[in-house]
């Protein structure tokens, strides 16, 4: 029994491995920054045009703005795309300077990958509930979207 | 003939039109910023992303950096997309604050979105250009897109 419990935590362990090696790699491997300056901003400024997006279709989620599926369905897909992108640049030596990256980035990256993957595939999630123009939809995965952001927040970002 | 010549004219602008309307309706539309500043740090965050993209690609093109056929791909692809993000942040009232945008913008909207959309044409080439992993290609496309870039500079960007 013990045994079949790992042979199936292990099955769960590789098909997870396997999900987020699929996501990590749609981002551009190798990607290079002339400074470190560039790379923090670079990272930020995907998180903030990711982070409009994901406000206006909230905005919408939480009824404080009228609902426009089109508008909703675009930003939401927006802010997908742009979840892809800051990752790669959260290179070694990138953790001093204008930014509120706490070090655990680095010591912990296991960790902090998995948050990363969590709120991609969270923003695929919401931007697939966008496409089907159902408000309902919408409401269900911004929770779980939001939460995601949060969640990484609060372990990886100072205040 | 001058008849005719004139009925060619009008045909090139309206297929100029038509290619033009295409390109600004891949663009969120009635997008919406909480703040003018918001506005204005969504369009430069965006088009840093772009530039970051569009630069490594550039390196390539200009042989200061080893191809890599995969990383340009992804890069041109990215500063693609990228392209088409940050019209919706020049509306009305974002002419002040912490931005080098000229009024111009806003008193010749033709000739600016003009600009733009050359701009995201060009980029959409060196796209397709990336993906053939061809370096001769991509050096053939990334000439006229930087002119593209600084076309739009020279006329509607302060020093």
């Amino acid at each position: 029994m013990k045994f079949i419990q790992s042979i199936q935590s292990m099955k769960s362990v590789a098909a997870c491995v396997a999900a987020c090696a699929t996501i990590v790699l749609t981002t551009p491997a190798h990607a290079q920054f002339a400074k470190p300056e560039d790379a923090i901003k670079y990272r930020k400024n995907a998180l903030f045009v990711m982070q409009q997006n994901f406000s206006r279709v909230g905005a919408m989620a939480q009824g404080k703005a009228p609902f426009d599926a089109k508008v909703a369905a675009e930003s939401a897909a927006v802010a997908e795309y742009m979840s892809k992108l800051p990752w790669v640049a959260f290179g070694e030596g990138t953790g001093q300077g204008d930014t509120k990256a706490k070090a655990e980035i680095w010591t912990d990256k296991a960790k902090f990958n998995s948050h990363a993957e969590k709120m991609q595939t969270e923003l695929t999630k919401l931007s697939a509930a966008a496409k089907t123009g159902n408000l309902d939809n919408i409401k269900a995965a911004f929770g779980p979207a939001g939460s995601a952001c949060k969640a990484c927040h609060e372990d990886f970002r100072k205040d």
